[in-house]
């Protein structure tokens, strides 16, 4: 097979990365003389033959900059099979000689339906802040999303110190805590509420006060951070909030820190996966790999079958739960 | 008089630029061969005697550090008269010739009281991120609080773009529109909601929705920022975030930046303010001024009488709101 | 006169917010029924009729952008009056009622001398990092270089701090101290090398000895800091490098900000001043005024005769320059 | 063996990072009942029993901050057994029961030889900002210094396009292409100077000129950005800055990033590797493990000897290096 041109598409929630990837794309492409169209607003795009053809212009100082120059959308459409016949069909009648996927595991269930029903590469990349996909040691957005947490709890610390506050501190991650252990544990927080570990809001708060209340013995002055993962806590984190308050006898606020962590600059680490992952997965429709994700192992890219990406939750690091039970003990 | 002893205090709400202001205090004083002591938990420490003797090693590298090293609290405690007393005989007892109080209004009153009862200077510096002091161009923190608000204005439009969704944005400011207002030009938001304007919620709605109508008709694809104070929507911001999806058919989201706007480290304009407000305080306690604060006006140190500060409410600038009607209309 | 048509354009150094003033002069052209063009190039592309025509499109999401998508250059042959004659033939052709010059001294220049041949308004707006425009409180740009400055002395400060170094530090300013004053007093350098003050290399490096002496009997481990304005100092850094290490026996080291000053997403500061400026300069396109500047005053835009944009240098801070002789002293 | 005491140091050139070590080392082994000193400026310190005590309050909000509390330094008398002699008596003295040095390859030599002179535990952890250690995936400060690299690439793009220039940048590394190399990529440079790849000036300018005039051939308006690793260009980069110059007929200048890398709050990264590799360093020092180095791999801490950390060079990823040629051919 010759391949000629190849679309791509972003899908499901953005992730600071996603233009590097469509920039990698284009390059690597353009690198073997393939054109490169872009469908907008994720598999809507597809089914409305609504795309833009690359050049040069559209791709430059992209690297650097958050969201995703394609838009980005779920499609519930995609669900139905007529649906997805159709965008099968648009592709052949584009002469589109491959697709690529950035997006998470939403998109990527699209992805291996479409394959089905398509003879030609459909590639998924990977791309979603929660680091929540199997198969991949990251995902795109996911370095950079702690980063913006972080430099917010740094912020938030002044404050609470200042005023000797406790502070919960909410942060993204879906169903996983990724996002929430790696910034607790950067950000010095003193207690981290994870899915993987919640079992119930009455276990949490006992656990939480319990920190609190070995940190206070230890300290004079000191304020707390205690962050949590979204959607985890029942009835909202207010509810949290006041119950701290009243057991602790400290002022307690809550900041959410919200959709700030899906914007932004990507940090470094997310600019080169997503250019190694872009680069790959034109790669891989050249060699007409089919049903696949483009995941990073080790540093290095390698080809991961699209159901394996959502086999098992990916388990979170060890070692950084049982550090961060025992520093924070007497921090 | 000759002054050997100078107290410092920072009360109110935090805000980034306070240590720079205690690091000038302490180094303008050191230069006259003033003493340097400083109260923590702002007027609580006069209260209970509670302070520490600023040697140099306190106040090295803490120009850009955000927070406060003295800490701050409210103090209910020194709306009574027998405390206020009480604190002005702490002063006495340990030979303090000059008190600097570092906050906002509710802290400028107190100083005020405590002026009447305590024969030293005591002079204010306007240290609150909500620039809601009058006699004063600025005060301290401000800088650093809009600029905070900024960049997570900016991080938001991406994700806003990706989606063309509607975000509101909370900021800061109390009662004034300050940080509103510059956050929304310089973030490019299609309408600000300020206090000083703020007429009902009904008109409000009103005008937000006429705005995006607008900006709509011009763009195909977009996304849209409101920005609006803090505290002014009646019954909270998710009333507001339903009712412009259901008026205008798209996804609409709340951020509220929170108290990361208290934090950080200072801008240089923060810094500078807070550096020359110092040094000036320091000045106006050798000169054995009393009852005054230490304001800036184009960019040079003035003294005015602390009562002045909350005289009326200080204006925004007109050209800015003019601006912004006229140029979001068709950005 | 009904204006139809601005034409804008950059020229000079590029300075952190001409984008934005470019998209507040489109805005508030539109908001008037007026077409505006982009000159690319600053005067070169008036020689060649080489422009763009701004949509919406080109000017979404530019407010926060760093650089000029004007691109900017000098233009040696604009000082021929039959090149300058040509600009503005060019003009005349494409019925321009109005030019927007975004730049510093050296590009007023030419918009004075167009001035005369064409008989429409040309307005200056000041855009340089370097402040070095009389009639106008700050440039465009310039906010953003000193903060870029500040956090590079920041960093290098940690570095400086754990070794016990000596840093030079260079930044930008042309024959302005502007962004070295400021830079020293924020980022609490021990010494700054002003050109207003500057008088012989001998005579400064006594003053710097002398300040780290002094600095050096009070702390047992400290860093010091000197920043010293760009093109000051005969033979180059590496020459006052050796001197100082040589006399204090510190290891002494050279660090050149350079062009980062140039570049970066405005500050907010920066972003409102250029949108006020970009819509004045309309207004004064409107109103048929000349030969004119939009300058800042006390924070609103006002005219200026072009001619005394240049007219004296522009002081410095005293209060500044007093504050940073006597605050280091003991710092 | 009953450990009751751990010493701590900072040696070599400092690393963004090195302090939230140093407070990991201290709250996991307070966890232990461990108390912690710290010998100040590096092996100095140790020659003259120069150390601290740590309390809680000094590691406070430690781990966000840039340098090392500790000092660093050279020590050129360690290079001698008798001072190594002196250092392990020292260390006996004060019942230390184990030493953990933060540091680089020069000075994980120096805790090889002064554990064949004491017997208790010297553990390195591998702290500079070059990566230049083997047996571990990475090095503490390393994330952090790429981001600084990369901003300031991100800004001096800016000014480079605005004028359609040509920047050499030149970052650190030492003998090591890792920064040049991650720098490159994330920042869209358009082409990098390995000390790994280098073999001659001249064959390098021919590289160089080669890949500037594909791109030229691609783009209408565009900069360029060459990334080169420090100390590798005989006779300095102004050499190269004439040569590219004359050979593209474009202005060209020259970034020197400088000690701004070794500065600045340690990104998220650099704080939980620290964290970690200080935490197990305890737990080797409890274990009574000898002469080995923390190492990271596939994130989880690991046990290296020391000699093995400076075994050969570690690889830069080959992937990185072939994607980069092929990507910015055409961007």
């Amino acid at each position: 097979m010759s391949v000629k041109k190849i679309a791509v598409l972003t899908s499901g929630g953005d992730a600071p990365g996603m233009n590097a990837c469509i920039r990698a794309v284009y390059l690597a492409a353009r690198h073997e003389g393939i054109e490169v169209i872009g469908y907008q607003h994720g598999y809507n795009g597809l089914l409305k033959q609504d795309y833009v053809e690359f050049t040069h212009k559209d791709i430059r100082n992209l690297i650097q900059r958050g969201g995703t120059v394609l838009f980005s959308a779920r499609c519930e459409k995609f669900r139905k099979e007529e649906h997805r016949q159709k965008a099968a069909d648009h592709l052949s009648e584009l002469g589109v000689d491959g697709l690529i996927v950035i997006g998470g595991d939403g998109s990527f269930k699209g992805a291996e339906l479409l394959q089905q029903l398509w003879d030609k590469p459909v590639i998924g990349v990977p791309g979603t802040i929660d680091n929540d996909i199997a198969g991949t040691d990251y995902t795109i957005g996911y370095h950079t999303a702690i980063q913006t947490a972080v430099e917010s709890i740094d912020k938030v610390r002044d404050t609470a110190d200042a005023f000797e506050r406790v502070f919960i501190v909410e942060v993204m991650g879906r169903e996983a805590g990724f996002i929430a252990l790696n910034s607790a544990i950067a950000a010095g927080a003193d207690h981290v509420v994870l899915p993987e570990t919640f079992e119930s809001a009455g276990d949490e708060i006992v656990k939480i006060l319990d920190k609190l209340d070995q940190r206070r013995k230890n300290h004079a002055n000191s304020s707390h951070i205690v962050v949590i993962t979204e959607n985890l806590w029942p009835g909202g984190l207010d509810i949290l909030r006041d119950s701290l308050q009243t057991e602790t006898g400290l002022e307690t606020r809550v900041l959410t820190i919200g959709h700030v962590q899906r914007g932004g600059s990507p940090v470094w680490q997310d600019r080169i996966l997503a250019s190694k992952l872009g680069a790959y997965a034109v790669e891989m429709v050249v060699n007409d790999e089919r049903g696949l994700m483009a995941g990073i192992r080790h540093r290095y890219p390698e080809a991961v079958p699209l159901e394996n990406s959502r086999e098992d939750l990916k388990p979170l690091n060890h070692y950084s739960i049982s550090m961060l039970d025992k520093m924070t003990l007497l921090d």
